[in-house]
């Protein structure tokens, strides 16, 4: 029911997926009459690729995180959540109220045992060909170190297991050439970084992001969402201001026409609706945030990223990554408390 | 002498700067023999636009702060400084050390009566065909409600004094729909916004940078570097993509060739050169930091933005807004702490 358009973006998104996934069931999850009609609309009734499940409100892209959580118990988004909870759906793919969808996940879901709050990650394209993954999003504003470290290992596992690349290297989103590098919560994140049999690079820099330096980024949540929103408005205008060139004249429409093909090539290179589906890490259970503005092209992304993560294991990954690394760090503190040999 | 490419770059620029601007007199700090050099390689000995001011010294690139400071005191950093300080010139352009910079700055500068930090302050193209004038940019990493509030103040100054706008509008950069909007200081910094008599629009997110939606962004130095330098990523990947694509073979070079006419109209508006040149603000005298990468033609743009700030009296519109807030203070506060008439 989410997002900026609703069922007329999910419901065909939803469709095209099932046709290029045939192993996998979709549970609608809503409004029943108006999630049968959608169907109908686009010749999608009658097979059995789908179930609908009856939530019979919903959660506006406007609610506050109370009301979602408090007074509406019976949304789609709820009972869609609680679907994963109860083992029904294996994972929960959703275009609408990303606080509320946060909020309600931790609540039923709870975060897996080493991970004190859940992170929001994305993928936005870089420089190799391939994305970066940028986390936290803004789930987190005040963060602590320990928590870019939780951070770290989320990452770490989500693209280990999504992308299938061994070891992951992770950069430490700072500041550079500047007066003073970095906080002090960003130094001593660094420090355990270095300490934590991760993968980690070092600092990155804000253009490292686009040039791929590392594979997983992390910053605190209200630097990330920053970050994030200023990048997709000067690719807005960047955008914006090419199409008005383009037709600026009839010469120019012409020039347009003669190189649609290559700029064609070029949007597809750099369109960012490939990567939609930011994923909800640490919590037990798997959750994937597409783009409110999403068309159905880019829901279906997020619905085939949400498909990889459950393939590949993301929560069992995560779930080892995060223990694995406990025991490691608590046998380094271990030896460091341990009594000095008298030498 | 500073910039990634050093004399080559600066003394073309001031020639061409000179060319421009016959009412003004340069004064090249440095090396007076590799400064005469370059300047007989351009033509540019034997008039009588210049005046050469000999430093034994430079600041490197990657010299710590500390170095700078306290142990090359005939830096020609340090010599220019001193001359503004000294009022044999009313601003200094430098494409150097931005730390060192900032640092000899306030040290030999001081700052104004009111200003407890300086900031450094940069215009991004947006999709107005303006700028969006954006400050910290990485002077201060750990920032207080009072510390927003004065780069509101400086950013209003250098908008009004520069590019001759009045009242122009204020926006407080945070985080959106996601779950916790902004933190504590940025909480308290709307507030005091909000009663401060500046034109306070509200907070502003991320992609409210391209879209112009307000003439200054106000956020703190780790938050503004990094959106900086991540925008500036992004840009030269897809300045690079494009390239890629139109030389991708023969026929792609063709329609790269009839679109000519068209991507230079476009690459002129994206140009971010035109906006090189930093203002540090809040000082006792006008320093203008401009891009190490620049080339001539961007040093050229960040002397033309020292010329513009000197001649539309930056320094006394600064002092004169933030004297005329601090009164506004004071006089809503002694309103604040009178009692009450009991009504």
């Amino acid at each position: 029911m989410g997002g900026d358009a609703g069922l007329p973006v999910t419901v065909p998104a939803a469709l095209q997926f099932a046709r290029r996934n045939p192993d996998t069931k979709l549970l609608l999850v809503g409004d029943s009459t108006a999630i049968r009609a959608a169907l109908k609309d686009q010749g999608g009734l009658g097979r059995d690729w789908y179930e609908i499940i009856h939530a019979s409100e919903v959660v506006a892209m406007d609610d506050p995180v109370e009301v979602a959580l408090r007074r509406k118990k019976d949304s789609s988004m709820r009972v869609a959540v609680q679907s994963v909870k109860d083992g029904r759906a294996q994972a929960f793919v959703s275009a609408g109220n990303t606080g509320a969808l946060m909020a309600i996940s931790r609540y039923v879901l709870k975060t897996l045992d080493g991970i004190d709050r859940p992170a929001i990650a994305t993928v936005i394209p870089n420089q190799k060909g391939g994305g970066t993954t940028v986390l936290d999003l803004g789930a987190n504003v005040d963060c602590t170190a320990e928590h870019l470290l939780q951070f770290a290992i989320m990452g770490t596992a989500l693209v280990s297991a999504v992308e299938q690349r061994n070891r992951p290297s992770v950069g430490l989103l700072n500041i550079g050439e500047e007066v003073i590098k970095g906080n002090e919560v960003v130094k001593r994140a660094a420090e355990l970084l270095r300490s934590s049999g991760l993968n980690f690079h070092g600092n990155v820099e804000g253009d490292d992001i686009c040039k791929g330096t590392v594979d997983v980024v992390v910053c605190d949540g209200f630097v990330g969402n920053v970050v994030l929103k200023s990048i997709e408005g000067l690719a807005r205008m960047v955008s914006s201001m090419m199409r008005e060139e383009f037709q600026r004249s009839a010469l120019s429409k012409l020039a347009g026409l003669v190189a649609m093909p290559v700029l064609r090539r070029f949007r597809g290179r750099v369109d960012n609706r490939r990567y939609n589906g930011a994923a909800l890490l640490g919590l037990r259970g798997i959750v994937i945030k597409s783009h409110g503005s999403a068309d159905a092209y880019a829901f279906g992304c997020a619905l085939q990223r949400a498909h990889e993560a459950v393939q590949n294991g993301l929560l069992d990954d995560t779930a080892r990554t995060v223990d694995s690394l406990r025991q490691y760090m608590q046998a380094a503190k271990e030896q460091q408390d341990s009594p000095q040999p008298a030498v």
